[in-house]
């Protein structure tokens, strides 16, 4: 099948609809398309409105609440808490960002803690939500064991990413999104579906010997990026999103979902730095020196991360996106307005 | 020349008597040798007393200020800066670190910027001191320019190291600090020494070609750990530590040395988190919970970051350290009281 050519409007409107028709309650499903289609918008596939057919799939498990309603708990001058009740993550993040960005205007660094949601998405858009608001931000989540720890034989830790924006005066913000594990469990998928080999720094066989066979691999357990370093920081991640907000490691995480194949669910940290506090009157003076920075990577032909996915951007905020016809009509037949009429609504 | 056997106690005073001998006050040496020596004491050699050979540098380039008087901003609820006035960072540490953990007990998250300070010590001895009060934290320096982000040709970040801890009810908490780049500097330099070539991923050259030639990296630039994710950690450590706090980044930094090889004068960022304030009633659970993450990572064989450390550490406490007959020489030439008498200080 062909791809089709979908206007961003149009998208947002049919991963609402697929949303709702499938049991998530308005105000969820309006925060979650928004991420989901940025993730499209920004030719981030992997995060991408397929993973609506995830999300669709998390909601028929019954382990999650379609109509949760957040609540907050304004815990410290300096921490805000929204327990989400077991739905979706992106609402919770909408309602507690506002109180952690007042919080650091006044306090200079704050956190914001969200428990007991299923996180679908990209950090990134919540780390640029920040960054628009002129904080620069760190965020962190577990997910599922199924990376092993440096020397270990084993999964245990999730993918583990960990994200942070700073804000910049003119254009995009500086924003990186990085899983701890080496690659995406996806691109072992990929391999074994093409029938390819796997570098073997990328995962563990089932015995805890390095592999290039993704079939051994999806068995095993995934490495961390960066070898012990990267295992370290993966460790931070659980217990930072984990222990210290209290919620569930990614064993235990996996553990909650009882092989249903349900979206992770557990905790998240976000922490938000006002650079107007830290910097008080040479807060102009250091955004100048960020941007110093910035220029002497440019500078030598090195890239800034997310330039690909800004670039993306651009291109799709003018012509829509594409579409695999495919997921096109996967993505309608999970809508109960199986009739919408693609080209009618697409680019023109 | 042979090894020399020494007290922990002996090694303090030796230290403090060095640095005293060579203008600095003993508020600042006291505080300085207590980080050095503990690096000795825990086999971590690179961090070890021999730095005493380039504190004395560092005091005699005539850049630092021996008599500095760190001087305290409380600038919001849960931020606290201390102005080293050029000194070095261990003295500013112990005074900020106090402030740093009252807030965070009150604010949950607190952060303390140490600005204009001469850092020469590891991060660990800085994280151990705040998971000794209960808190977890997380640290982070620039240094001086000699890693290259990913894809780019030159030097601009520095080691650009991050720490962190968490405390732990019983024994040693869990702690790791990690340079953002491949390896140290002193790894090539040991190579080049030897005759030895190094792996292709540790540097490139003055051309931004990946080398094995120790010579030819050396001129060149070191590579982050990790490809381009370590290299978004190693700008983040910049931001952060730097404009964020209103100090500078590793290139000025270098800058500023004006090329008399003093040790980099930069700023310090840590951050607290307060389980107790995050936790609240549920603290003890959550504390269950990092032990049940620990015993997931050695009960498959792994080893807890700093593991080799507490090691070294408890062979030292009982026994003293080692050290090379020709360093400790060295120190005892750079103290007043040449006259010491190491074997009568010594082990016994």
């Amino acid at each position: 099948m062909a791809d089709v050519a979908l206007s961003l409007e149009y998208l947002h409107a049919l991963a609402v609809d697929v949303l709702t028709s499938n049991g998530l309650d308005n105000s969820h499903a309006e925060a979650l398309a928004k991420v989901l289609v940025a993730g499209q918008r920004d030719e981030c596939q992997s995060h991408g409105v397929w993973r609506l057919l995830g999300c669709v799939k998390t909601l028929r498990t019954g382990k999650l609440n379609g109509s949760a309603e957040p609540r907050v708990h304004d815990v410290a001058p300096a921490l805000v808490k929204v327990d989400a009740q077991f739905g979706f993550s992106p609402l919770p993040f909408e309602i507690g960002s506002r109180i952690l960005v007042e919080k650091a205007r006044k306090t200079g660094i704050a956190a914001l803690a969200i428990n007991n949601c299923f996180h679908f998405s990209a950090l990134w858009p919540e780390i640029e939500a920040l960054a628009a608001q002129g904080v620069a931000a760190l965020a962190m989540v577990p997910s599922h064991s199924c990376v092993a720890p440096a020397g270990g034989t084993r999964p245990l830790f999730g993918t583990n990413p960990i994200a942070f924006g700073w804000p910049r005066p003119e254009g995009v913000p500086f924003v990186f999104d990085m899983a701890t594990s080496r690659i995406a469990r996806g691109e072992i998928e990929l391999h074994r579906r093409a029938g390819l080999k796997i570098p073997n720094d990328w995962a563990i066989d089932d015995e805890g010997q390095p592999t290039d066979d993704p079939e051994r691999a999806l068995k095993g357990a995934m490495m961390t990026f960066g070898g012990y370093k990267g295992s370290a920081l993966a460790a931070m991640v659980e217990l930072l999103a984990g222990p210290l907000i209290g919620d569930m490691i990614s064993q235990e995480s996996l553990e909650f979902d009882e092989g249903l194949g349900a979206a992770p669910c557990h905790g998240e940290l976000v922490i938000a730095f006002d650079p107007s506090v830290f910097g008080g009157a040479d807060a102009g003076d250091n955004a100048h020196r960020a941007e110093a920075l910035f220029a002497g990577i440019v500078g030598q032909g090195a890239r800034l991360p997310s330039q690909r996915r800004f670039e993306a951007r651009e291109r799709s905020v003018k012509h829509g996106v594409t579409l695999s016809a495919e997921l096109h009509a996967d993505l309608l037949a999970l809508s109960k307005s199986q009739d919408r009429n693609a080209d009618a609504c697409g680019r023109s």
